[in-house]
């Protein structure tokens, strides 16, 4: 009989870990660091050593235990087998195989992002959907998507890659992943800033974001404040942001699209100026599609991964 | 023991039936007309009555039947029902409920170009696949999707309506849809009709376009001679489909991408302006994603709806 299950979000800085029990109580969570030197390679070990010492520490019996649930920053195949990781410097990596040898327990690994929307469906902003659309908008755009239930993980391990879709022809910078016109370019924390930076260049109009250092934050508190130059940034974000979400509801039709990351901070004036883009140019049947702000912060990756874990045991 | 099943394709001008056995083989094919008028009330009814008759005719057990399989060219949401559907004059209509009570048969029901991509990746173009993106370019752009082997039908049942992605700012005209700038306004054959007359009235180039009806057969053909307007309608196409199939793959991540419908009876030499928009702007894991051409063309629905039937029969 099994009782319990492990979550481990990996993370560029740290892992994040939580212990859970059968019915999804959340019964300790901690973080270790993230050792990305070497390759990465201490990085399964660490984890590994992490759930065993916990194990001992709760005096756990091995047999109640379902197994860990990993996520991982990057694409990960359904075997689990991540072909590139450039955040935690790993090549090509059989991460179940490598945990479940050093741990003895059933491994299942996911996307980070795509755990993220797995545990907001499971006890989030989506609690109660099947079919969900999650935007983490932080330093880059990530998105996880959930089919009836499912991570749509793709062929090739890449799907909800939404930071990637192209958006604007216009566009002479390269994104990190190399191409030109990302939705990542405009709507990340980055991207606002860099619309921020362009559009005080475009004027010479007074403003509350020449006085301080541009950031994604600076802009919503200055358009809080009521203002102009802002909000002409924020209406731009909103149009690349509620015009991409159309363009994916269009492909995906989600019951729900939930906003996360540091962006979302920025509360419900931000979904009201993404709503009216998205309105413009969604399809009929989803142009009244619920938005939500994600609930889970950075725990939604440990709920997700445990819920990988979780749905197995239901399904066997 | 099922022995049988239907696969009956609903389209606005006729109702394509197939009967199969078990094992996938098409046994008989045949099609009534699709009677639209009165608000198409008569469209059950007399798919129902053309199930029967073949039934009696070929004495068939009916316990031996598993049941009938029904593609919709419209939203179906995963009970069978659906909520508006234009080309055949229905509102609110519980298909599947509806012809069950009619036939005494178990039946299901999807979205005709959903039906017609499982078709495709049961027998067809992305046969041996799990993850297929199917497009449709004909009267307007359809779109099928698959994951992991099922249909992606979306919460409202308008799961793959890719025609209406948002691709252009700057379109005054309105999509049937009621929305601006939609895909199926440049990429279906109305819309490539629309781009060469547009090219056409730009200039004052000779071209084989001048000689003719303008279509997009004409089109194609003209480009195969070397026309060179028809050379800069078929790149304007293709950076519209090219970059919107990116945008896709980037979401949905898929093994195949199919190009189906009348368009794409041009062949091999549209894959080529189409790839080389799409590798310009899909997302790395997915920029040698390959394509492929349809090979069920009016066959694909008959083919998904019974296998729509048999996934059931394999499941319980």
């Amino acid at each position: 009989m099994k009782k319990y299950c492990f979550g481990a979000d990996i993370g560029g800085t740290t892992v994040k870990l939580g212990l859970f029990d059968i019915e999804g109580n959340v019964l300790d969570k901690w973080e270790i660091k993230t050792h990305t030197e070497n390759e990465g390679a201490a990085i399964l070990p660490d984890t590994a050593e992490a759930v065993m010492a916990k194990i001992k520490e709760r005096n756990l019996n091995v047999e109640e235990i379902a197994g860990i649930g990993v996520g991982v920053p990057g694409p990960v195949s359904i075997d689990g087998i991540v072909p590139h990781t450039a955040n935690l410097g790993w090549g090509y990596k059989e991460v179940t195989k490598e945990l479940s040898e050093r741990t003895g327990l059933p491994c299942k690994a996911g996307n980070d992002a795509n755990v993220a929307a797995l545990g907001e469906m499971w006890v989030g902003g989506a609690k109660g959907c099947k079919d969900v659309l999650l935007l983490t908008l932080g330093t880059g755009v990530g998105g996880g998507i959930i089919v009836d239930g499912k991570i749509l993980t793709g062929a090739h391990g890449a799907g909800g890659e939404i930071g990637h879709i192209h958006v604007e022809d216009q566009m002479e910078e390269h994104c990190g992943c190399g191409n030109q016109g990302c939705l990542e370019q405009f709507a990340s924390a980055t991207g606002i800033a860099r619309l921020a930076r362009a559009a005080l260049a475009e004027c010479e109009d007074p403003s509350l974001l020449r006085e301080e250092e541009v950031t994604a934050k600076a802009v919503f508190d200055a358009l809080k404040a009521g203002d102009a130059v802002a909000e002409r940034v924020a209406e731009r974000f909103a149009r690349y942001l509620g015009t991409g979400i159309a363009v994916m509801t269009a492909i995906l039709d989600p019951e729900v699209i939930v906003i996360g990351g540091g962006v979302s901070k920025a509360g419900g004036i931000l979904l009201d100026y993404i709503r009216k883009y998205y309105k413009t140019n969604a399809y009929k049947s989803s142009k009244e599609t619920e938005f939500a702000l994600a609930q889970l912060g950075n725990d939604a990756g440990i709920y997700g991964c445990a819920k990988l874990i979780l749905d197995g045991v239901c399904e066997n």
